[in-house]
């Protein structure tokens, strides 16, 4: 499949490289055409890179793995156009780091940043997921022991079904996909994050997830 | 051991019988001295009952099962003098049920309800735990198959290891009492109630609870 990653720090590069490892077309998109970060990884993995828009232009999914604070711009630089009718795959987290180590939560007005991506291009089929843990374990859910979970969410079901058949060629298995419903549960998946900064470091590991036992 | 137990809800029926069943000396507390909740229960359950005062002057260890919404002037009724030096055991959420169902989380300006409590009564031990289940599961962990945990914290180590034992005696065995550190995390542990309403709506249960993997 083409693939659009967007973001090229340790989330975007982690998530590109395996996506090309399974066999994706995957362009790499950040803000500039010649992003060193961004043509490193391309160089290495034998992949592409390019700005938002030239990312977006070539994927039919798009990964969204910028900052969310930063996220609505990068939408808007690659283009109602370029996303329509088109799954983003989330992974965002709206994390402010401006008042220092642990970040706050810097939730945007519409209650999470997969709404507000949603609300400014309707026309995109957002999905929010990968979010609640580090990004080694996002592409290999074998690194911790146990029935941990993914959580999805969105409005769109085929949207879901897809990024849901994107999760199992990472190693997740189908009962571990848990779908929250709709998109408004990524409310409580972004503010989960802070619960993982905070366990994480606890147990000083960032092998760690949840799992919903029951 | 002498408890006091506010609030005559599910919550606080459900752990006052507990207690009592568990030899606990055990006061419910309630706003007025003739609740016909509180009086029930004593009259099940051979207990007492009482206002708050009543309750936190009896308990040597003060248990919050009051809304979260609600127990600053719970708290401020028992008086600090009633709570100088006493583990206060914090299992309150707050939750806004004015817009509907599901709730929105009415966060004290503070940042979470343990440490609104903790600021207005610095003589007071605040531990918060057990917020984020079920009252049935808080006291019968063996309701939900595995290793999934009961999040612990306070600013106070020895209180933290008093309601360590209370947990122990309810079946919490201690590889599950996960020690958060200090009384801040209680903004996670609270939040964090959003999603388990929404994780009990889609799995269509309230015997489930989170597990740290690792």
């Amino acid at each position: 499949m083409k693939i659009a990653v967007f973001g090229t720090g340790d989330v975007g590069r982690c998530l590109a490289t395996r996506l090309a490892g399974l066999g994706h077309d995957v362009v790499l998109g950040s803000r500039t055409a010649d992003n060193p970060a961004a043509a490193a990884w391309a160089a290495e993995h034998g992949g592409r890179h390019g700005t938002f828009a030239d990312a977006a232009a070539h994927g039919e999914l798009v990964v969204n793995a910028t900052g969310g604070t930063v996220s609505l711009d990068a939408l808007t630089a690659a283009g109602a156009a370029n996303l329509d009718g088109k799954v983003v795959l989330d992974v965002s987290n709206p994390l402010d780091f401006s008042g220092g180590f642990p970040p706050a939560l810097a939730v945007p007005a519409e209650g999470s940043v997969a709404e507000q991506l949603q609300g400014a291009f309707p026309g995109a089929r957002v999905v929010k997921a990968l979010n609640t843990m580090h990004n080694a374990l996002m592409v290999d859910p074998s690194r911790v022991d146990g029935p941990h979970n993914v959580f999805v969410c969105g409005d769109d079901d085929g949207a879901k079904a897809d990024v849901a058949g994107l999760l199992r060629s990472f190693g997740w298995t189908g009962e571990r996909i848990l779908d929250l419903g709709g998109l408004a549960a990524a409310r409580e998946l972004e503010s989960l994050v802070l619960l993982w900064v905070r366990l994480s470091g606890v147990l000083g590991t960032a092998d760690l997830n949840f799992a919903i036992l029951r």
